[in-house]
């Protein structure tokens, strides 16, 4: 195949920084699944056998009600989970820092109409008690009626919830006669820290639907909406063809989920972001004026910085300020990330914090 | 990578038919275009390389002024570019048949709010007298403004529009203030039909945002909003993000496009596709009681067969029945068809017709 | 009252025309209801004497089941009505004629996200086999699915079912799935035409949800959902709301309605306005030249006359011209057209026609 | 036409609470305003004299450049004016207690698909340093463009801008490339409480579009989009009508307006009502144990009451429990208010503050 000379490589495969997982490539295992499926016809739209088999593999992690529906991305899976659970007058209840509220550009509110109730939080994490925060005006036509909560695994500040925190909180949500989602963008990494199997904070202790995350985990581009409990969704099929999320050569899509799940890729690359982690945050807590913010329980470390030094040490490697007030940054490791990487990385830490004044 | 074991292939490649061009795989040489861009990591949603270079390459076809925005698909590179064209109160002129109307699951009502003004044709191509019959009621606030006219090129008819008819509609549409929206999920195809470059039907007549198709002339899934004229557009970036359409590693999606676009493969394999077309309509031209129903200017064939024929002939090869009150039936062939497939499939229709009493 | 200086006339009360309906101004006893609810405190928002009393006397011409809302405007109670009845993927059957289609700007796409299967008429209805021309594709992701039929009774060309058709319809519409939908903003003149009580051509041959028109009847501003088959709807309090269709001194809007319906007024004023068309359409009749188009079963004539007749009578007369290309113009009679506004007009028509060389 | 057997009278119209001054009725002045208006016929939705008048009359309130849209309400004022200052990606910038975040339903989510951005406050005021909290991301394709502050004036929580509080908060939004949006719907309250003109704390400090209140004082139902800076918006009559909110007798809606702003009456009113307000603080202040928790700017009194003591007041009047958890009350002066209702309940409010043991 590299013989074809439109097929060259333009840019440098050997830089890798702390951004993001998505910056982070394909697992070759995932490039030789989407391999594996070409050739010949299969038809359109879901109906192939690599959608069939993805079906199965999943249930042997989630349980033998779920149904899963691939889809392109994270937030094409949340809207279309989100829309499916809800009727045109309900609303969501998430944290403040929640992707859905804080990442997607407003697509829960323009494209699906709902409302987002939101609670602020320290740790991305929703509580029974934050939940009831926005958990009422049933009944009343002038409060858009909260019908989901809707949790991230990993949150978005690289904490993570126990499968008592989650059953505690589905308890709550389904007293109040609300459905729990969880956005799954890091599941996978949730798992390998909890050392638990998926279904363990998911199905068994009551999450309702999940989307489930494959893209931050070494796929070219691949979720999917998981329905745990099917009793509390409408249309899926139908939300996923208006969401602009259903693919058409879906095999492409199903066999790189598959590549994951039907063994232990999905867990053998979170493992390894998240050793990542554990390795840069106890090589940053030996740098004096290094701050750690959040308890490291995935692949992200949140740092505080002194200003000069990000600017700094922006230049030598990439990674995302968080919060410009407080000079909170977030460092992020991926399926990719080397052990020479982290230390690298941490070295650089170390030289510039060295030249604060 | 194919020791894998996870990376097994479960259907028989061997297998073609005539349902769809997006029942077809993944041109190797895209695959390889992928692999390429593989390694390391490049900064997401964009702002990568392989990104940069489309950019430059889609101006050498489309002119200097083209901006192309990636997206996972062809509803969503419609409904993208339908949104960028219109406010909140404008309406969008289309045929009955087109793709936005009749096969996107009301994608553009439902997500972008847009109302679809939709003239009968006898072959999916609008005319300026068409487009007249829907071009009315400006400054009536009781009627959705129609701002925007959209064909589809090649049409889901099989047929073409000449550069002659574009420039005509370009001017009827332009004069009424309206822009000009082009579906060009099979531009390729077009292209290879008039043997034209891809601009003398597009940007020289006067189109101003086309969607460009990949994925039915063989890539994995990978289309773009291609903005010929920037001044009738907003906001194009923001849409995209809020229709769902963002990908996160977007140097795969661009890759493959280039991957096209770099060379002739996006002419060589539509082309390729078209002679199919042309073998099978001659080929069926000689079976007694097979009506072609519209003229083969692309990669289809439409035509009428009797019910029983249809009925047994499915069993034999996919195919999609088109209107079943008249009997049409779709034959769609693909990058990958070859002679060997139609003359077979020729043969399978002209024994079937033998069979009818 | 009138003694307060800035309730002070600014309008000719003389001057009527026949260019609408809702060209015509207040009923007395409508203008009395108000006054009439008015002084005190009433619970805003519904919960007002009024309205429990609109619940009662609408059940005594709709059938125990019935449960009203009362909205602010027509497209208002089409649209909440049409979102009651149907889920984020569904659409809707009418008329291309249709005020939903045709007169509401777009409002049920872009506000209620709906899809509209349109089917030309010549004369506004829709019969089972119009409505089986879109009434397909179920289960297919790629269509929006049908889910309601919505008719309009009298129709926007003047034109009345009969109970039997209905029948027809709803008996078509139920047995696809489907529920029926009826657009009643002239439903007065219709019984007035068929000499019929309300129930006997919606409840009673199977309309499931209704829009109740009253301002082309006489009200300053009011119109309701009725429901009613109540299994067929979902949160019509909340679509209120959300719709912008929820007044907060709803007693007034119920007055008004009950000014309507709980006495005769509902039908003395329609029947009143049917006869004035008719009166209208006998006048012409003797003009040579003058072609009616449609039979007149309500308020309205259509007629087709020589462009410059059209524009002489329009300077002395406001009406609305239909189609500019057929010539054809609409005169509608309101509560207020009297017989000698109908032969004065009758005798401008017969001289502007006499000068026609 | 009090002899119309139907236009009787169902409540009794002696009672008056502090519930909202939207429990009350219509001015007599405004109903008479509606009497005038009546008979003959009038071009519908807007092209009728008392619209043109009241153009006029706005602009002499609030400037020559001013433009106003009579709607039916207030939640469509709202949205009509966010969605005509807005694209279809950007998001409005408002206090947690706005009407449109806490009271509309959602409204400007599910039908306008605007992203609202929350700032908790104290007393339902922004500032600048507040709006900042959401006034970033700028040029980022993954958070919605803030677009618009919305400020409400007098706020939910009955305090009330000054005209340099709105000037500071003009200019800081301005300088942002937003636009300042003012709900008011109690904006007459405002001005009598302010003692200024209109235009003083609007048009002249920077104010680009106001939703213009009138049910709350006094009229039967009309409020208007009143559009200060015409720069700042786009398509307000399509949006009027795709909103549901076009009137087709319209003349009925202006006349109500004018009837308010033509002479003095919005003032007198407004007036009224803030004094009531006063009275009755001054009442309850002197009683033991009621806590007032907000400045009395307007026509609205919060205090914090004894649960029991709440409910036993409940029984002889109607109001709202505004907090649960704190005890906070809403008690609301309307129009209609007058000084024996406010001593009767500043007399009750004692009476049952003396039981709690």
């Amino acid at each position: 195949m590299t013989t074809d000379p439109h097929a060259r490589r333009l840019h440098d495969p050997t830089v890798r920084g702390f951004a993001s997982d998505n910056y982070a490539g394909i697992h070759p295992a995932a490039l030789a699944a989407i391999a594996a499926a070409n050739e010949g016809h299969q038809v359109a739209y879901g109906e192939d056998v690599y959608t069939q088999r993805l079906q199965q593999v999943m249930r042997e992690h989630f349980g033998e009600r779920a149904e899963t529906y691939p889809v392109f991305n994270g937030t094409g899976a949340n809207v279309v989970a989100l829309q499916a659970l809800t009727t045109r007058w309900e609303a969501v209840i998430c944290a403040e820092t929640a992707h859905i509220n804080a990442d997607e550009g407003g697509a829960p509110e323009t494209m699906g109409g709902l409302k987002l109730l939101t609670v602020p939080t320290p740790d991305g994490k929703l509580t029974p008690d934050l939940v009831d925060r926005q958990a009422w005006g049933y009944g009343d036509e002038h409060r858009a009626q909260p019908a989901v909560v809707s949790i991230t695994q990993t949150t978005e500040m690289g904490t993570r919830y126990s499968p008592a925190e989650i059953a505690a909180l589905a308890e709550a949500t389904h007293e109040r006669g609300m459905t729990l989602h969880m956005d799954g963008a890091r599941i996978s990494n949730a798992a390998a820290g909890l050392d638990l199997p998926l279904r363990a904070f998911t199905t068994d202790v009551g999450v309702d639907v999940l989307s489930f995350g494959g893209t931050k985990n070494g796929l070219l581009a691949a979720e999917a909406v998981v329905v745990l409990n099917p009793s509390t969704v409408n249309g899926v099929t139908y939300l996923r063809k208006t969401s602009m999320q259903l693919a058409s050569k879906m095999r492409f899509f199903s066999a790189q989920i598959l590549a994951l799940v039907e063994g232990d890729l999905w867990l053998r690359s979170a493992r390894h972001a998240n050793t990542m982690a554990q390795r840069l945050e106890a090589a940053v807590r030996q740098v004096p004026g290094v701050q750690v913010t959040q308890p490291v329980q995935a692949n992200a470390v949140f740092a505080t910085l002194p200003a000069e030094v990000t600017a700094r040490l922006a230049k030598r490697f990439r990674f995302y300020t968080w919060d410009e007030h407080t000079g909170e940054v977030r460092w992020m490791c991926a399926f990719d990330t080397s052990e020479d990487d982290v230390d690298a990385f941490a070295a650089a830490i170390a030289e510039e914090m060295a030249l604060v004044s």
